[in-house]
């Protein structure tokens, strides 16, 4: 087999076999097949895409590129949530505790990552003590006994899509769907998920600003997990403006506190009850979506979510009272409200710029070896749809400088104001299952 | 200015400026453009085209890469001619002398290259004595004095377009109508031309097996030449068999003599007349067509063409006497006739694949290193269209090999014989010169 002529069999539009894109992802993790053939072939992809056959393959491929999870040793089905990422997103924070509560295992591996904000990690480790660097053992355990655990990435997981996805970056070849869905979904296959809810987000603050590539790619990524054996579904959300109202490490734990007593922000708390629905429903503890969301809607009322929270925290080294007094996480230095110049609604919020904004603040990491300060982020007064009068509180924000010119100008200019009355836009646009 | 977003431009259909073009084959040759982005660059290349302005700067880039030699020194207007490649194609060998007759300059550089036989060069070098180390300055001088003189490849002539002709040969990106047509033009400017005629081969022994693909070459040559200010024209000529009956580097040189004598096979004589008479006018040494051809037919009738063979050879060294008694060449050992199996017509002489035949006699080279047997080839006695009777002579072998068996069953299986009358195919299927 020579990898020219694979790259010319897909040029052509004709499909691979099993055997070749294994010869591929095999050579090129190898160093066999250099990276000028590897780039050629993502471009003949990109313009030729790849059969639900072919792109199951692929993720396959990659999933065996490196080690996998092996999760068998907790009891029940492990389902995994995945977002295509968006601003404020703080779903995972109350998920992980919100499903454990009706005892669906949730055995989650999570990362750092650049960006807006820290990761669901740096979010955590906003809670005094809180800390991932648990074995695999205790990890196992703790999700057996409270059926809640987060560990740091370990082991060498899908090398090939790491590789694979560096190249793709610098040769123009991201923005393909057959690459970014097998991309996604052997990270998750890895990581040993026997089940996939995947919240793919679509709007201006996200990867896939329009409806429909985001109908497409998670289509494209509902068919190779169920094509692999891993019941998968998504959920197609709004990311036209962030979601929630806070945008910041210690202040998104506080929101998903308040999402867990029943006090969060409607869309976040929807948006949970949604996915988590799913993550119960796929993990065969309720027979029905309705029994499901029911299921998670009671342990919210009865603060059995809330309690789940204390313990998942207190088991890994945190400070669990902060579940009671919220007072206890990083507080910034200033807290100043930013005023609507003009009355009228709230036409946009234009989540890249406003989550820039945050980074400003030192929420985020804009290179690996950043800093991110815990402390410090935005919680939004206002969101589309809202009425404003002048002199109103559009944007809180969280600061340990003094000086905000620069993040309060960026956010005057992401925050759109109209004379006309604007309708909120819808929070769930689709779910695909098959 | 970064690749990675030239390469999205391209991959996205749209024009990339003149700046960006010359951006990517500096930094390709320079090194700071790395493979694994060319080869992406050539594949969205591949699917997206180039404009017509876009074809021009790439080939202008690549002949500003290396050196360029300057010709200026010799008078008048130097038209080179380049063939897109063929089986036994004696053209240059018949060409070069014939149109110097005529006072229009040829300026050769040519190459020995891989093949079924060897280059222009290696078929000279069949003269004893004959020899193309020569320095600039004897070459020009030699121009100026007999019209004619042919020198090996010189100084480092566009080193892009020989980088990118390597990665493209990997990356499955070869088989792209911009890429190919600005590789060639951008040796022929390099090299000198002031006008440019172009013979572009089409059928079955030819890299363009489709009529309409030559053409939309052809076409793409021809407006690239156009562009960048030298005349330029291209002949669409058949290669569904060999061009002329001789296949051999010595075989070919006595095929030569007898063209230039007025023997020699029709079908060669016609593409010289024709091809030649378009340099002459392109040199401005003729008003019109029919008066380029007149002059050409009377150098032939009158002996003048073989004379400045003659000339031309004994300038560089050769034993000019091979021009009067072609049996001073180099001979084979062995010649045998291949006798017709059955009585029909000759419906089909696979080109290729008879020229697979005479390499495996020696006549060409496998690899760089191969040696070349210049005595050795094939000389067909029938060509497509002939009747041909049981027994009678199909093809002559020159071999100095006793055993002949496997270029024998090579032959038979390229050359096709039908019962039904076969019509001979045309020589010339178009001009193209706008």
């Amino acid at each position: 087999m020579r990898m020219v002529d694979l790259i010319e069999k897909k040029r052509d539009g004709r499909e691979l076999t099993t055997e070749e894109i294994q010869f591929i992802i095999k050579g090129f993790t190898d160093g066999s097949i250099p990276d000028y053939q590897m780039s050629a072939f993502a471009m003949a992809v990109f313009f030729q895409g790849m059969t639900e056959r072919e792109r199951a393959d692929l993720t396959m491929a990659m999933v065996e590129s490196g080690d996998q999870i092996d999760l068998s040793a907790i009891e029940g089905i492990k389902v995994d949530k995945h977002s295509t990422g968006g601003v404020g997103d703080t779903t995972t924070l109350v998920l992980a505790p919100l499903v454990a509560a009706v005892d669906v295992p949730v055995a989650k591996m999570s990362g750092r990552g650049l960006g807006h904000t820290g990761g669901t990690i740096d979010k955590l480790e906003s809670v005094a003590g809180f800390h991932v660097e648990i074995d695999k053992q205790e990890f196992i355990d703790l999700v057996n006994k409270n059926k809640v655990a987060v560990i740091g990435q370990t082991g060498n997981l899908t090398p090939a899509d790491k590789k694979l996805y560096a190249l793709r970056d610098v040769t123009a070849t991201v923005n393909s769907i057959p690459l970014i869905a097998s991309s996604i979904m052997s990270k998750k296959i890895a990581a040993g998920a026997d089940a996939i809810v995947l919240d793919v987000k679509t709007g201006a603050g996200a990867f896939m600003k329009d409806l429909d590539d985001a109908k497409e790619l998670a289509q494209a990524m509902v068919s190779i997990g169920n094509n692999v054996g891993r019941k998968t579904m998504a959920v197609i959300s709004d990311m036209s403006q962030p979601l929630g109202y806070a945008i910041g490490n210690a202040l998104e734990v506080k929101e998903a506190i308040d999402t867990l007593k029943g006090n969060g922000p409607k869309d976040l708390e929807e948006l949970c009850l949604v996915l988590g629905s799913h993550m119960v429903y796929l993990a065969q503890k309720a027979s029905s979506l309705e029994e499901a969301r029911h299921m998670l809607e009671e342990v919210i009322q009865n603060g059995k979510a809330l309690e789940k929270l204390k313990v998942f925290l207190s088991a890994q080294g945190g400070d669990g009272s902060v579940v009671d007094d919220p007072s206890k996480l990083p507080q910034a230095k200033y807290v100043v409200d930013l005023e609507a110049k003009e009355d009228g609604y709230v036409a946009e919020i234009v989540a890249d710029s406003i989550g820039t904004a945050a980074m400003l603040l030192g929420a985020g990491r804009a290179t690996k070896e950043s800093e991110i300060d815990l402390a410090v982020g935005l919680v939004l007064k206002k969101k589309i749809g809202d009425q404003v009068k002048k002199g109103e509180p559009l944007v809180t924000i969280y600061s340990n400088q003094e000086n905000t010119e620069e993040v309060k100008a960026k956010i005057y200019e992401s925050v759109k104001i109209s004379k006309e009355k604007v309708d909120a836009p819808p929070l769930v646009y689709d779910k695909i299952s098959r």
